[in-house]
């Protein structure tokens, strides 16, 4: 059985989801900004402490993916939220333009060679969803995948949310568990953010005219959006739009969803070593006796 | 030119290396453990900026190596020294017992395709070393891996070290920073560290009867460590025998030494794409006209 989180930014499974009118920023009775850091904080302890456990019971996996538009916070948010795990037991891998030997493989593959191991968890920097997101906003970019010819381009958005679908549920019955955050910003906010890479220097370096030629089909993404989330969430593999314009309230809201699905699980430390166990006092006495 | 760092710790770099005698304990007039720990916290501090601006630069990459005994510290150690850099520019990799897989392949094969990419720290706990360590104890091991005929069993330890020693030049000569620690515990602390692992349930299941095993071992494995360091620390690829027997010491020592060899790289944030450079002006404008 399936413990998602509930939550008011859950997508539902139904098909039904719609992205207008979904909130962008906190509600009006939100928690203070301090508040909020004090929340992702102590669930950020919490996490940590889940992972040890996650890591000594060895038989789960964590699989968090981050899907956003520009500017929206992923980076800072993987950080805020990981950056209290052990680094030994997470791993980051951010997905950019496809390579030349992954556009040999099928669009699965290049994050499917680093899905997390069991007791890790992995976290995706936009993953395999870019391939109906970018992909469905400019199509032709499927021009340069060597899709053979059987390929129905008329159905390939839809093939591709049930191969996704079944991949995902995939994991889940094998158990990793998976957790997917779309962080939702709004267009001012996005601008604002813009503005003020430009203005800092040490920000512009990351700032190029592909960005704000993006932003130019901002309706288009906001539809791939509402169709990828609405198309694959799932218990096993829910998605979560959290408002993205306050950066405190977003980072908290991550944490938590993911402490709570943690607790959900049945995770323990393993039991000794049945050979350690009787012989623990043999052990003792040997190691004490040695000099 | 390499600039490695110098230290009372450094393994020399003419073979005339000698374990025996080297420090377990830090020296007499060591800094206090509270010392040790503000040290500790400057360093990392320091060692996330130089990440940051290493992932900017995204040139060079960094490859910290940790070998030890049982129960050193590495786990601890490779935390309490990368927990504040940002878990998306750090990578941990351990190594276990090689997998059908891996054997199926050269000895440097399983390491070398999670060698950290361009801006990004790897850490390997535990490494291709091991080749040279556990197997020069256990000789046996060889028999598992199908070396071909051509092998000669009695020059392959001497031939390994001119792998790694080729292997590192090239990394180095590439980019990658290699810096090595070797975690220099005691034989008593190890003892009583093993003893402390029996005495906490918690930790009771990290212990196994094999550990006390190789524990047996240990003047074999004094000799494989003092001829591996010997024949590959290097000025491009340095290893550091760092005294074990002191926690807060030895995590000061690790941290200081690759926050002062990052220091020593030519790091800069990248020049603003030119295009941006030249246009800055007309992006602020194009996007504060907006609405």
């Amino acid at each position: 059985m399936t413990h998602f989180v509930e939550s008011p930014y859950l997508v539902p499974f139904d098909g039904a989801f719609r992205l207008t009118g979904r909130p962008t920023q906190p509600p009006a009775d939100r928690p203070s900004k301090k508040e909020c850091k004090a929340r992702l904080a102590e669930a950020r302890e919490q996490l940590d402490e889940l992972q040890r456990i996650l890591s000594a019971h060895d038989h789960h996996s964590v699989l968090l993916v981050f899907q956003a538009m520009d500017a929206a916070g992923k980076d800072g948010t993987i950080r805020a939220v990981m950056e209290g795990v052990n680094p030994a037991g997470c791993q980051v891998f951010s997905f950019k333009k496809p390579s030349d030997l992954e556009l040999d493989h099928d669009f699965l593959w290049r994050s499917a060679v680093r899905l997390p191991e069991r007791g890790r968890i992995g976290v995706f920097n936009r993953s395999y969803y870019e391939e109906v997101l970018v992909v469905r906003v400019h199509p032709g970019i499927l021009d340069g995948q060597r899709l053979p010819s059987s390929v129905d381009r008329e159905r390939i958005g839809e093939q591709r949310f049930e191969s996704i679908r079944d991949h995902e549920k995939h994991l889940a019955r094998n158990g990793t568990v998976v957790i997917k955050f779309f962080l939702n910003v709004s267009k001012e906010e996005q601008r604002q953010r813009f503005l003020s890479r430009l203005d800092e220097p040490e920000k512009n370096w990351k700032f190029s005219k592909a960005d704000l030629r993006e932003r130019g089909h901002w309706d288009a993404y906001q539809e791939a959006y509402e169709a990828a989330l609405g198309e694959t969430s799932r218990p096993h593999a829910p998605w979560y739009a959290i408002p993205a314009d306050s950066k405190s309230y977003m980072r908290m809201c991550v944490a938590e969803i993911i402490v709570e699905r943690l607790r959900g699980l049945d995770l323990h430390y393993p039991a000794v070593d049945e050979e350690v166990a009787a012989h623990i006092d043999d052990l003792r006495a040997q190691l004490g006796a040695e000099d």
